[in-house]
Formats: C-alpha cells, structure tokens, sequence
C-alpha cells in the first residue's frame, strides 16, 4: 500500500542504477535487486531495533536493580528502637521454637501417621498440648516465617513471595521487579523483642527472610545463627555461622539436622544460667531429602520417613539437654511447622497442601509443653495461628506490644493453659499478597482464587480456572468439599464482607501502621 | 552494514527523485525521505510477512482440516462387522450401568459422607456389593468412558483428551492438530455387542465419545439415544433425541436429571419382554450444578449436596420402576462415577482429584446389585477397574470376546459374586496418553510426572515441577505420602519395569490389534 504508482518507477530505477554494486557483492542477478534492498534495510532496521529493544532492557534492569531499595519506614524504625531500649529485663519463660519445613499436618505419630515413627515427639505432646487446628501464617515458606516471627500477617512485611539467594538470577528479578528480598528493618521480631529482655537469642536453621543487610539473623535480634539461609533446593546455599559463611555450596545436607542439634544443644549448655530463646528452623522435611546416614533405609515411611525420623531423635536430643540442664520446667518448648506437605507428606484427612489455602496449606502439627502450665495430655481444636506466637511470648514475658503497629496475632495462652476458646473473632488465610480466605467459627469462605497454581485436581492449564467463592461448614465438611454459601446466606455474606474490609484496610494501611 | 558505500549514493538519489509524491503524500521535508524510504519498504516488507504469515497458516489449517481423518482401521472394522453378526442371543442379565460425572470417592452416604443424604444408593449398596478399590479408567471424561465401553486401557481409542462440540474452536484445533475427536469405528462398544445378542439398547444422558459421524451413540450400538453429547460447561450443548437435535442451546439443565429418568423408566417399561442395556450417564455432579427446583436448598450439601440428591432420587425411581416391573431379578444394577471430585466434591481420604493418577482420580464408588446372585451387604476391597465391565458382561451373557483385538479388562464376576482376589495381576493408569502409575497389589507405582495440571499445591507454573517416581504402599498409606522405592527395591524395579514395558508394548501396537 505504501509503494505508490509514483514511487515504483523510482524503484525500479534505483535498482537499475545499484545493479554493478549489488552484483559485484552478492553474485545476485539483476531483477532479484529491488527487493534485495528491501531485505537489506529489513534485516538493517531490524538488527537496530534488536540492539535498542536489549540496551533499553538492560538499561532498564540496571536502572530497577540500583534504585530497589528495602521495604523500610525510617519513623518506624525509630519507634522501633524506641520501643525495645524501653524493655525491661525478664526472667522467663525460656521459648525453644521447633519449626520444620513442609511437615504436614498427618506426618507425626502424635497426629495419626503410622508409617513414621515419632516416638519423641509423641512423648512431647502426651507431656503438653496438641493443637488440632493450628495454623502456618502462610501456605509457604517466606510469608509463613515473616508472620510466625513479627506476630502480624505476613503481606504487613512485605515478603509475600519466597525469596532467593543474594545474586541468584531469581533474586536479581525480584529487586527488577521491586519486590522486597528480605525483612524489612522496621518490623519488630520476637528474637529481638526478647534480647531486648535480656534474653540469649540463638538460631539454628532456615531463615529464609533475606540473604543480604539489614535482614540477616544477626541484624534482627539472633545474637548467634548457625544454619542454610535459603531452601536447600536453592542454589548456592552456603552453611553460614554468624555473618560469615561457614561451609561453601553444596554442604552436606544429610548431617544438617544433627549439626543443628549440636549447635543448639551448645547454645543450651551456654545459656542455662539465663533466659533463653532458641529457634531451631530445621531444613527438612523440604526436598531434597537427605536423611543421615544412621538413620537412611530405617524408616516405613521411606526416606520422607527418614528424615522425620532424625527430626524425632534431633526433638529427643534437644528434649533431654533441657531435661539433663534443670531446665524443663521453665522453658516453653513448641514444635510445628511452616505450611503443609509439598511432594511427599501428607495433610491428614484435609483437602490441600504447600501453597494452597485449603486446609492442609496451613493446618500443620503444634505441640507446646511447659511442665506444670500446660495440661498434659490436651487435645486443642480451637483455631490459632502462628503469628499468636509472638504475643504469646509478650503475655507471658509481661512485655507490653509496640506501640505504634498494629499486631494481627493474639495471646494463646489461655487456650494452651485453660482451654479457653479462641482469641480470634476471624483469622485471614493470605496466599502471598492475595487474601484468599477467611475463618470464623466453624465457617469459612474463600474469595474466588486459582489463578496460577491454584488447585489440585485440574486440567492442563487450568491454574486458569478460578474456583470459589465457596463458604465451607468446617464442622460438618472438615474437607472442604460442599459450599454451602446458598444455604447459609447471612453468614456467607458477613464473611466475604470481612474479606472485602480487610482487603480495604490493607490497601489503605498495609504496614499497620499506628498514627 | 548491508548498506554498502557504493550503495548509499544511489539510495540518495532514489530519494531525491522521489521527493516530489513523498512530500505530497506525508508532509515531510527533504532530510527525512532517505529514513522515510526505508521506514517504508519495512512497513510493506513486514505487511507482506503477515500477510503471508496468515494466509500460510489459513491454508495449514485448511490443509489440516481437510485431512483429519477418523482413526479407522479397515480390516478391524471388517472383522468387528464379522464379530458382532456371528454373536447369538442372549437372555439376560439386563444391565442397567448408571454413571454419575465428576461424583468423588467420599461423595456418597454408603462411601462415609455425612452431609449428603443419598438413601437409595445406599439401599443398593446394602442389597448388593460396594467395592472399595474400583477405579474409574482415566481421571477425566472421555477417556474413562472410552475405557468403560470398550473394555480397554482409553489409549488404545486414540482419546486421550476431552472433546469439544462439533465445530468449536477447541474441536477445530484438535482437528486442526489430527487429534481423534471421536470413538473410532472400529472400536467394539459394549452396547454394540449387547445389540448384536438381541439386546434393546439404549443410552440417556452424557456420551462425551465424539460429536459427528460415525462416532454418535446411534452409530456405536444404541437403538435409542437421549441427552447432552458433551460436558454441561461446554458450548454448544443442545439435547438431541436420536440423530436429532430436540432442543437447542441454552439447555434448562435444572430439570436434566429428572427427564433422564423419565426417559430410562420409558425404556425399561418398552422393553421389560426383552433382555436390554440401560447406560445412563447423568449430566451431574459436573459443573455447572443446577438443581432440580423441588430440590434446591435442601440438602445440607449445598448445591453440590441438591445435585448428588437429585441424582439419588432419581436412581430410586429407577429402582422402584424395576420393582414394579417385576425385573429386579434379572438385572444387574451398577452405580458409579467417570473420575474423581473436581472443584468440589470429596475424593474420601485419599490424595488426588480429576485429571491426577493420584487415587482420588479414579477410585470412585463402585455398587452393584443382583438380587440373589451378589452376596447382599458385600464390601470388597479388590482392586478392579471400568475397563473391567464389558469383559464381565461377555462373561455374565456367555458371549466370547473378539478375537482381533486385544481387551484390557477381565471378567470381574467372580470378585463380586464369590469375593475372589481381582482378575489383575497389574492395573495401569492412564492421564491421557501418558502412563503416569501402575498398581501390582498392595503397591503403585508412580512414573515421573507433573508436567502441565500435575499436582496440588505447587507454587505458581509449579506444574512444571515433575514429580516422582515414586513408589507407594497403600496398605500402609492410602493417601500416597512416602515414596518407599529405596526401602522395596525389587518392588519398585518390578513395577517400574511393567511400565516400562507397557510403554513400548504401546509404541509397537497401540490399537491392541491381534494379527
């Protein structure tokens, strides 16, 4: 269309005029010239386009990853610091926190897997509470930990993606992307919370917060760190002692859990004489899985079963330390879990797994003993979560909570040493940033979702299709399997407005900040 | 670099030649005609490309459509014709084979669920035999009906993927891909046998096997036929009445169910003097679910809980029918389902859903009645399969199977009339094409898989993540949670190497041909 009447003659000139140049260089004859020209400017502009589309991309990159910058709230840093040079010192409880990765909610003999032997944890629980709906604050790892660590719902810090090691391509697309890599240094975690309080402050294991200044263990609040910073499916993942990396990659993950037992059993013997908090974020059950060797080919449930069976001797190690030191009576030991099985494990008799917001994305084991505190033997079915840890710890500790934040999880105490009824009147189930799905009572409602890795069951690519909204008698249907929003209007109706109103206030607030 | 110095000059000159009709069509000064004349030969160049780009494929898919061929061998087509006239008649058992879409293993009052009431199916399951360990052939649609009316493993059909409606742009694209849209000719149905040993024939409800000729239910064995041919959620989806469309789309798919069961009790009342076959494939509990309107808010199920309601009446009334025409002695009843629970719906307590080899994928219920020739009140426990009907049919009527052609499924009578162990040494399971797991006993084998609508709970594009292999035994994990392929190394080889072989057992002669 562009090629005129007019302009086509001149064409054909001009390809009349260029015959002996194009001859001479290509060997073409002389009618295939004019639209050898064509070609030529074709291929010309083209290449130039390819040059100006990856410069412009590469600029851009490079622009993107020299202005990301940390999630950080400098007034609320300085609240923060406020806030902890204003705690006093406290004597006790001692808090050793047991987190494995990826454990299920049916994977312990304590709750009904009979292909694993858990003879300690068993025992733990028999000697404490057992909680039957509990959950992770997140369906995976990153947003879970970010929750069970600052006592708030994971997209208030702003980790609502998994994060990758410092350097990893992954990790360079996220800073690309603005998206936050690691904890924000304004958000006040349990670990120093109570070193303010006088505490000895040790973790062992996965972090998984961030992999660079300021979210490192040692910048908030761990006065040691011993373990991976990322998922041991992630690459490199370094051993690191304090802030120095210990071990290069690969590490030989099959003697993690015990090298974890060994160095939190130190921190033990090290601290008897003082208030303690240890977290001991163990790399397993996550894949690959590496039992050790003492253990490898023991287990009914296969090498899964393997390595929650070194957990279980890791918990029995760790328990008898306690018990040899003089410290059981007055240190609060918690066992439980990140977010639901992955590949293997297995969820119980609920619908769903690792990130999913059905129940068995969240619902995992939680065991809390505190001899003389705790009833033995209770089996707890009120719904808590893990981001009541932390004001758990301050109840307990008498600590008052920070001031100018809100704080989303509640004080459990009373359900572990009471059998009181829930703290929460609604708990929110986010899947990374999305709110998918609210609990009240025996009710709960999911907003539509599904969209990308939503739901098991589905035909190739139908992540696409979304499922919900759905409003689930948890009484009545412990599996998620018949909505029954027709049938129950009124409540249907209130929970999806919660869901509506929380997504409103974290537009509008989404730190929590208070003013 | 293409533009050559002895070029350029020229180029110059075309412009300048030019510039009189440039200017005149664009406006633009003389300095911009040299850019300009490039810009435009781009323009033509890349129009030309699209325009060739389009047409080509135009005519690719023309050339496609117009060579998609029905999967059609002649030679078997004429020895089915051989087959099917030297069958002699048979009296009975009727069979009465009602299957239910998408309804999941835990779905059903007699399968454990509590806040569904189906009482008449869980009358039948009482009055003849439940089985526990039945498997639907493929965890979606067209295959499991493939595999249920052909007595063989769905591959060998050549439908390994859900068809669309005739002239949708799915159906094209499988057209266009030469994928099989439809029950190839030469296939040998159960129906079409039935009719051969002077059997009245008929199919009410959801045939899923193909849109157009030669692949509609009147041309594959059934004297009579009414229903939706393809899935509820798939456009356009009229009622046809035979060869003909009764009634277009939109189709009022509230009163579906109950003009199903008028038109089967019709057929049961035209044919009580002769031996017949009633396939009654219900529309429901496939999404959408629309209820009947005497039914709608009743159930403590919610919608999914009026539909499966709906369903129970209805199977009662063709019970009661039966009852009242004195043929309940002579027919054998089967109630079951095509694959497991998709959006909703319950899978009981194992792991998987439609479209997964996990054992919510096709372990669906399983209930069949003949008074005095099934043990009333029969829980069986052995592992058989849909594929395993038309063979027992054959068995049941004393009708030999055809002898070119391999059948996958073996008589199942003796496990329901005598509790024998199941006729399978190995049962495979197929997602498609695919062979993802094979079952030897206690154990199932799972061959790496995942890609594309794998598994639950993976994080986003986690379908890519492959799964397995994986080995698991459901004696002592049901829920397939802990691989034990290193702990049963001979176990696991021995299954792994059945797939294997089935694998290039298919390769060499995948229509299961006999020479």
């Amino acid at each position: 269309m562009l090629a005129t009447s007019e302009a086509r003659p001149q064409r054909h000139r001009a390809a009349e005029e260029s015959r002996g140049s194009a001859a001479a260089g290509s060997g073409c004859g002389r009618r295939g010239e004019s639209p050898l020209r064509i070609l030529r400017a074709l291929f010309a502009a083209l290449g130039g386009l390819v040059v100006l589309v990856v410069a412009g991309t590469a600029l851009f990159a490079a622009l993107r990853l020299a202005t990301h910058e940390p999630l950080l709230d400098r007034r609320h840093l300085d609240e923060k610091h406020r806030y902890l040079a204003s705690l006093e010192a406290r004597a006790r409880p001692n808090l050793v926190l047991i987190l494995f990765d990826d454990l299920g909610w049916g994977d312990l003999g304590a709750y009904g897997c009979r292909a694993i032997a858990t003879p300690r944890i068993d025992r733990l629980a028999a000697e404490g509470a057992r909680l039957t709906d509990y959950h992770a604050p997140a369906p995976f790892c990153t947003p879970s930990r970010a929750g069970l660590l600052t006592g708030r719902y994971p997209p208030r810090t702003g980790l609502v993606q998994v994060t990758f090691p410092h350097g990893s391509p992954l990790d360079l697309l996220m800073r690309i992307a603005h998206l936050p890599t690691g904890m924000p240094e304004d958000e006040v975690l349990l670990p120093e919370v109570l070193r303010a309080a006088g505490y000895a402050t040790a973790m062992v294991g996965k972090w998984h917060l961030g992999g660079r200044s300021p979210s490192l263990p040692g910048e908030l609040g761990f006065d040691r760190y011993f373990g991976l910073l990322f998922s041991n499916d992630m690459a490199p993942v370094p051993l690191w002692r304090d802030r120095e990396i210990a071990e290069p990659h690969p590490v030989d993950q099959s003697t993690l859990t015990e090298r974890y037992t060994d160095e939190a059993i130190a921190f033990l013997e090290e601290n008897r004489g003082r208030p303690f908090f240890l977290y001991l974020a163990h790399t397993f059950p996550h894949v690959p899985l590496l039992p050790s060797a003492v253990q490898r080919g023991d287990s009914e449930g296969g090498i899964y079963g393997d390595v929650i069976e070194d957990l279980d001797r890791s918990t029995g190690r760790l328990l008898d330390a306690l018990a040899r030191l003089g410290l059981e009576d007055d240190t609060l030991v918690i066992v439980t879990s990140d977010n639901g099985p992955w590949f293997e494990g297995s969820p119980g008799s609920v619908r769903g797994r690792k990130n999913e917001s059905f129940e068995g994305g969240t619902r995992v084991p939680f065991i809390a003993r505190w001899p003389g505190r705790i009833p033995a033997g209770g089996v707890i079915g009120e719904p808590v979560n893990g981001i009541d840890v932390l004001p758990t710890m301050l109840g307990l500790t008498g600590i008052g909570p920070p001031p100018d934040r809100v704080l989303d999880g509640r004080d459990m105490w009373p359900v572990l040493a009471e059998g009181a009824r829930s703290p929460h009147e609604a708990l929110y189930s986010y899947r990374g940033a999305r709110l998918e799905a609210v609990r009240v009572g025996r009710y709960k409602a999911h907003s539509r979702h599904g969209v990308f890795g939503g739901s098991p069951g589905d035909l190739p690519l139908a992540g696409l299709f979304p499922k919900g909204p759905w409003l689930f008698d948890l009484d009545r249907d412990p599996s998620e399997s018949y909505d029954v929003s027709e049938r129950q209007p009124e409540v249907a109706a209130r929970l999806f407005a919660l869901i509506e109103a929380r997504d409103a206030e974290m537009e509008r607030n989404p730190r929590g900040w208070r003013e």
